[in-house]
């Protein structure tokens, strides 16, 4: 009687420890956004988020364009929660044991994968010492086991012994399934059964993206929310190329899993700390973070001494006992005032595209205490002095990169405006529905039809999309040469001789062009042309009259002659 | 007596098994192109690989269009087989310990590689443990001085001692040679010799690329004839700057040498096993695999955990035993149903370029069984339901790559049959022999004069042969960033957007000269111009006239007046 | 006194040695300049080098267009010899160990990153067996104590004993300093003091680097004088965009710093010997280095191999100790006649632009000795037959890339000659003082307003600064891709397509300006138009004149009838 007493209260005790574990990274707003309290256990949070996360109205599924779009076969995998179907042809209620072995041979790959994973491997982490920079994963997993405890997964008193393919593709702690109806594609949802703590600092960007002057909607740009943002773009729904247009899906997925972070079936937190985790998304023509990062002194730094680096040493412990003397991706973005996180927006500022509505509001609180948290994340390695002197510095010139854009934005306006573009009023097909027409607009750098876009109006696409938005990310990544002249000042400069370029050209044709209808509407000039059946006609008629004139004329003087 | 007897039987049982041993990984198409059966010893079938390697007829030498082009210095060491011709100021016969010792003096790289790698201790890969992933390479040692004895190098009894310099630059076990008349620089042929089993199969890929509608030419692309397709090239050819053209062929030797991957002189295998041992030649603006592949999630993997794989363990074991839990080109590339070889075009469908002609014909039997082939690589760690979903994309995705090419070029063709392109009829130089001329055509990437290419030429040109083709690679290389916007479908909708407003301007352009012409030929009005001596001197005798017909009007109105 | 005599001599020994050890790298140039015998002690070079360090007519400072710009916050950290200012906000005369334990705790980066560092460990290095490859730092060390006497900062025989912040911050063995007036930012001078040997090979940039035909200004491009060619650039003084000039300085900093490459607070020999540690700034559009030197197979063998080598070895042992294979970037550069310093431009020949002046005079001693030196350099592991194909296989291709572009620039003169350039003559701002209009000008990669630049202006700025040097950069660091087609001969291929295309866009539209113009100007066309007021006035006229006429003629005929 006592004993279970007893153990009731370490129960409670343990529940209400784990609550504060995860109330601890979770941030106040989200919280507040679910109705909860701070205290409130495990199962509680993350039903509450769960409910969230699956409701149509919060941003999950095919979104408001869904009319507008059908899945392809690649389509279940970037989003198994609204389009996984298991496969018919596997017949089998398998056990634990017999989806390992059966895995072994049809896809060696993943089970060499977990066998050397976390997840296969309890034990292994339970018998750590502390002096291992892994041990605090020991203290996960009891958090883990006591999240599954207060959602009724485990028992009072029963540890998790691994974590086999089932655990995820079924549920938790099951002991065996059916292949055809009960297999699953993990979610963000799934993983977080487990992860709690990770998954609700991950979802709070929902809560903590909430922009002071509606720069973006509520909870963008974020991971959390990223398949909304790719379902609810109009482009993205008007292709008809469905198979590009999943490519925008394939990085557009951390909403529906977290392998794309922690690819499976490893799932290793040493790859997720590591700057290339982030490089298949945050890369490229119109977010070039990694390209920055890996040229700046932060990312040599990282290429010549990070094989040095303890890279299971957790973020927190990096510097400390990782040997870690440079930043990577992870330990900026990941930090906020001084405490890591899943939630890798808590300090966004820019975000994507610097746009006036930022730059006119930077003194607005809002934006002033998030340049607070960055300095005081720079301020691990850079006084604040310097740290302040670099962060206005990126600010001014993000700032010269919107303006020189803006100014380029209105010459094109102005030739839309004045229906000056090449074949503007002859051939301008309207993009397909949901998207609508615009000059120099995003669709134009996905879809082309007839004139639209014409080449002006995609060189200020790209000016406004992928210049501008380089110019910002080398500054803010500290690439100089990728500001001052490889990716951004200088090409945005490029961008703005083109299309003034192009305004002297298109207005230069307009006027030879009404220069030579003047001229050909002059009245005589005009007759004289004979371009048209009327006018030969009208010649043909004042010619006949002329000569029956000549000869009355001449007639005339013919008769005077006579007379 | 007994003893020799068994001693015959031992080799001849090591010679079969050695022939079984290449058999086994040989296609069957090459011992029927060589005329071979499969049982053939190995000195039969290098014999028969050599000749052919040797033949002009086959693929050898300087090609079809060698009556247009002449080696430049830097030719020798690009097909020495050809152009090579040792020194003459070095005047020694040296010996095996002569050639290190001279040469760690006056190229000491060279030995330092060579006294680190397996050729330079071979004694030391004799003595490995099993367990030594690397172990597996004392089977090969056999394999080769079996094949050596059926080549007659090595006696029935003698061991393969070492592998020198003389070795690879003079002749197998060779013991001296004089510097100026017997060195040699390595061909594939050479390697070969010992490395039957790679040289075989790498030879293959001239037998098992044979395209059903003849989609590329027999035997492309390949590694195998690789510098075949760069002789045969017309533009290469006919390009007077020889030292850029020579640009092209340092990536089109592998057909020459086999040091292309496996850098001299320590010709390691585990560089040879990373994906960078690629890079030099798959990377850039017309098939950038190298950077798709490092963008990939494959590639992420690759850079953030490949440093804990073992790299000595061969492909087949490289992921139960080497630790490597995702790809690498190698890995996808070199295998076949579950085999590993040097033949890397086997599973080859859109080749180098997508084009109609394939895509045509993806349902024929060729192209399906390559992509199920395909499905059984991508299986080693993909469902199959997966696989085939992917491979359904990426084949899709460039299908409408290939579909947006077609509608800009038949644009361009349409300005070209129309004459309409800048200054074509006045200021259009052919291009050198033996190139020919061609709207849009491969060789105006290389060569410019007057306006052969115009800039919408370019233009094409690059949509076809730069961002189709990156767009098909970054689809095959799983880069989502890669063919959405990057580098593949969104900068096929720039050339797209371009080549129209090209089209609406040089068409507008047509318009105004036709409309100047027209006015300045109308009867009056040209008269009126007066821009020639000849209307001029005719509007004078008009003038003229019209002064008599006047003062004659004039004085007939007097003499009326007088009447 | 026998026991001082010796002690006497002992030191002038060590003193005599100090200075034998820093003249053995130091090139026979600089002692010249500086007016100083090789024999000169320690002490009395580095005041010479310091004096000239910081006099402004050889290059320190603001430089001749100081009136036209002002530093901004970050520039004091660019520039701190001339721009920094200690915090006013810190108030504490600090000790040694105060410094250490207040960063460790507001900047712990910095003071993990110095506790790993051999500044942090110098008894550690002094107990290094001598079979460590870092061992030979404890030959530095002495060598730096033996400076420090020489410049009585060390007393004959006091050692130095741990290199802490106040070391570089306040001045070297201090033991406590006020933060708000004695921090300063160490500049290169301050780390000269210690590393003389260094420092002076650095400054020696200035001497060997002396143009035979003034192809470059003496003492450029190196990283001495660096900060100057910043300053001393035109566009960059400028510029209003402040923000992003300074991202210009960011790369020009090593004539200020020695950071730049030995990156804060390690200083690690290991992360400056690797090829990342240039990538910061020689990478991108009009210098890329270090992509072409990934891309070539050095750089692949650097990155299958580079994991095994021992970076601890020093560059000259790095074959032999070190394991190294394949070049680096600083193997190449640093090394001059078997030699190893940190004057990194002593082989220089083309720079950083290939220009006429420079390919008309390689046959100059000056060139021809550092080609030969270059042949030095690449038979480490080439033969020399190789090396020297190799090299005129550089020098030819480049001047093909020389040729192609000067073919251009006479089009896109004659069109500025010509003032054809779109809107050349209505809307073609100036740039801002101090610089200087110009067709095709480097300022016009940076600046724009108006129609200044053109775009077919940028096109060639584009073509000269980014294509013809990558071109050249890529044969140079043996990327064949690069110059082939990448970056190099194919874009200078297109540039040329466009600006002929230009060329005849720009001169139709004058011809059809010019033919319209005439149009409208012929007598009785220009009269037909009627314009102007006044040839509608004289058109009024006639017509009146002519209906009187006409009403003339009717009445004369109406006469004629009566009669």
């Amino acid at each position: 009687m006592f004993a279970r007493m007893a153990f009731a209260v370490l129960i409670a005790l343990a529940l209400s420890f784990a609550a504060n574990r995860v109330a601890a990274q979770t941030p106040d707003e989200t919280y507040k956004a679910l109705g909860l309290d701070k205290s409130a256990p495990p199962d509680k949070l993350y039903d509450a988020l769960v409910k969230r996360y699956n409701d149509p109205s919060q941003g999950a599924g095919k979104g408001s364009l869904s009319k507008f779009w059908e899945p392809i076969p690649i389509s279940k995998y970037l989003d198994p929660r609204d389009f996984y179907q298991p496969p018919q042809s596997v017949e089998a209620d398998a056990t634990r044991a017999q989806c390992v072995e059966c895995h072994a041979q049809s896809t060696p790959g993943w089970t060499h994968s977990w066998q050397k994973s976390v997840h296969g491997n309890l034990d292994e982490i339970r018998k750590l010492s502390d002096s291992d920079p892994r041990s605090y994963k020991k203290g996960l997993l009891t958090e883990i086991e006591s999240n599954l405890r207060s959602m009724g997964v485990l028992k009072a008193d029963e540890p998790l012994k691994e974590v086999g393919c089932i655990d995820c593709h079924m549920s938790v702690n099951k002991e065996h399934g059916q292949h055809k109806t009960e297999l699953k594609m993990p979610d963000a949802a799934a993983c977080g059964q487990c992860h709690l703590k990770e998954f609700s600092e991950r979802e709070s960007e929902r809560d903590t993206a909430v922009w002071p002057q509606g720069q973006w909607d509520k909870g963008h740009p974020s991971h959390a929310l990223s398949f909304k943002a790719n379902v609810e773009n109009a482009v993205w729904a008007a292709m008809s190329e469905r198979e590009v247009a999943e490519g925008c899906s394939f990085c557009h997925t951390p909403q529906n899993t977290c392998n794309s972070c922690h690819t499976r079936h490893e799932f290793s937190a040493v790859e997720a700390r590591k700057p290339q985790a982030c490089a298949t998304c945050h890369n490229g023509v119109d977010h070039n973070e990694f390209e920055n990062y890996l040229l700046s002194k932060h990312g040599t730094v990282f290429q010549t001494r990070g094989d040095k680096w303890d890279w299971n040493a957790r973020l927190s412990d990096a510097m400390e006992k990782g040997g870690m003397n440079a930043p990577t991706c992870q330990f900026c973005h990941m930090e906020y005032q001084g405490q890591f996180s899943h939630n890798m927006v808590r300090k966004v500022r820019w975000a994507f595209e610097p746009t006036p509505k930022i730059a006119d509001n930077l003194h607005h609180p809002w934006f002033e205490d998030r340049k607070e948290a960055w300095v005081g994340t720079c301020s691990n390695c850079h006084s604040n002095s310097f740290s302040r002197a670099y962060l206005e510095n990126m600010d001014k010139g993000v700032m010269s990169g919107i303006a020189i854009t803006e100014r380029s934005r209105s010459v094109l306006l102005k030739l839309y405006e004045d229906g000056l573009l090449p074949r503007q009023n002859s051939n301008r097909p309207a993009p397909p529905a949901p998207e609508k027409d615009g000059p120099g607009a995003f669709f134009q750098l996905f879809w082309q039809k007839g004139n639209n876009p014409s080449a002006v109006e995609y060189e200020f696409a790209e000016m406004w999309e992928h210049h501008k938005i380089k110019h910002y990310k080398a500054l803010a990544h500290a690439n100089p040469g990728g500001y001052t002249y490889s990716d951004g000042w200088s090409q945005l400069v490029k961008s703005a001789a083109r299309i003034n370029d192009e305004d002297a050209r298109l207005r230069e044709a307009a006027e030879i062009r009404a220069e030579l209808k003047r001229i050909s509407s002059t009245r005589l000039g005009g007759l004289l042309e004979l371009n048209t059946p009327e006018k030969r006609a009208i010649a043909g008629a004042f010619g006949f009259i002329a000569l029956l004139a000549g000869l009355g004329l001449l007639a005339a003087r013919n008769r005077r002659k006579i007379t």
